[in-house]
């Protein structure tokens, strides 16, 4: 399992050369990963079922795990994790109103698919901090925090309804639009901006496959 | 300092004749653990300032790890959390609307007032569980869950804005109202409702008692 989690993150594209300072990288994403939290434990406060409460709130828990992974590596640098974060709380907090989602089973698409994006983005970025934050950044990035479980809720939301198929596609294509905007807010700034998007239209591709292939196991259209 | 707990416990009056059976207990303590945390991380949500967002989700890590505990129990006895819950859904649910708060100071009281009443309750009815079930729950039920830091939360909230004093205690007043009916809720039914009412009335002096403590911490009469 090791060696081929190993490999495929080998086979990925990275994007070392455009991470941003370490503690701007970890208190955004940091952020990042604490509105993500927020967003699911909406998600558990509106679920129609006790059943689906249970369920998301496993993911909560991890989801909040993955943002204390964050703050706990700010904090040994001798960070406080509230000030590293402060600065890119505005964008953020924008980020999450524009993709709230106006019910259930769209906010619940919400989580599915930013968290997904952004955990994938964040991780290739990672790579480029300085010594072994590289590899404990990624590695609380890379934590599970229940997505397959989101996957099936989703999946079994649209079998009941398959009405709603083509809105929760509709809300997916809007939702990767603004997760590419705050994705690329987080990366370092560059003089050269011709070059930089030579090196991170690659990675987009990447990550807009990935997407794909998580609304295709919903049987949406990406 | 277990010893000490020990005796802290002993001495308090216990409930243990009018505990319902236990997957009933267990069900609705962890249904309401739940929605303390759901409150705890809305409270995160609309937090004002990203220090504050970061120390409430400390307490809402702590509040969910409780839900799960109880949850564990029940899982142990083959039950399923969610059946389990379900039927105090209803009851729990619109206790939650009643006590959401109209700000965030409110809504920070409410964690701090139901939050503490009701564990001091529910680990008081815990005493009646058959076998090591009463010590494992009381346990879940009395971990820490970062109680001190919403008190000086409200504490710095009301020095900083002490007009507010007047509305918190108001509201405050209206909680301990609001709490104790859904905690009189999880009494077993009996037969014998006078009877019932003796055994309660003592219990509920003691936990108003503790109320007021908790309130002549943030300066506020109770």
């Amino acid at each position: 399992m090791r060696s081929r989690s190993a490999e495929a993150s080998a086979r990925k594209v990275e994007l070392g050369d455009l991470t941003p300072p370490p503690d701007e990288f970890l208190g955004r994403a940091a952020y990042l990963e604490l509105a993500l939290f927020e967003d699911l434990s909406r998600v558990v406060s509106i679920a129609p079922t006790t059943d689906a409460k249970e369920r998301l709130s496993r993911s909560a828990s991890l989801a909040l795990a993955k943002h204390h992974a964050l703050t706990a590596l700010l904090e040994r640098r001798g960070v406080d994790p509230a000030e590293a974060m402060s600065p890119f709380a505005p964008a953020i907090d924008d980020f999450q109103r524009r993709t709230l989602g106006s019910n259930w089973p769209e906010s619940l698409m919400t989580c599915y698919v930013t968290a997904g994006f952004l955990d994938d983005f964040l991780a290739r970025l990672a790579a480029g901090l300085p010594g072994d934050l590289a590899d404990r950044a990624r590695q609380a990035l890379e934590s599970d925090t229940g997505q397959e479980r989101l996957a099936e809720m989703l999946a079994a939301q649209i079998a009941a309804n398959p009405r709603t198929a083509s809105r929760l596609a509709l809300w997916g294509r809007r939702l990767v639009g603004d997760t590419m905007l705050v994705a690329r807010q987080a990366l370092a700034a560059s003089v050269d901006r011709s070059r930089t998007e030579e090196r991170i239209e690659p990675v987009m591709t990447d990550l807009i496959s990935a997407h794909s292939r998580r609304m295709d196991k919903l049987g949406l259209t990406a």
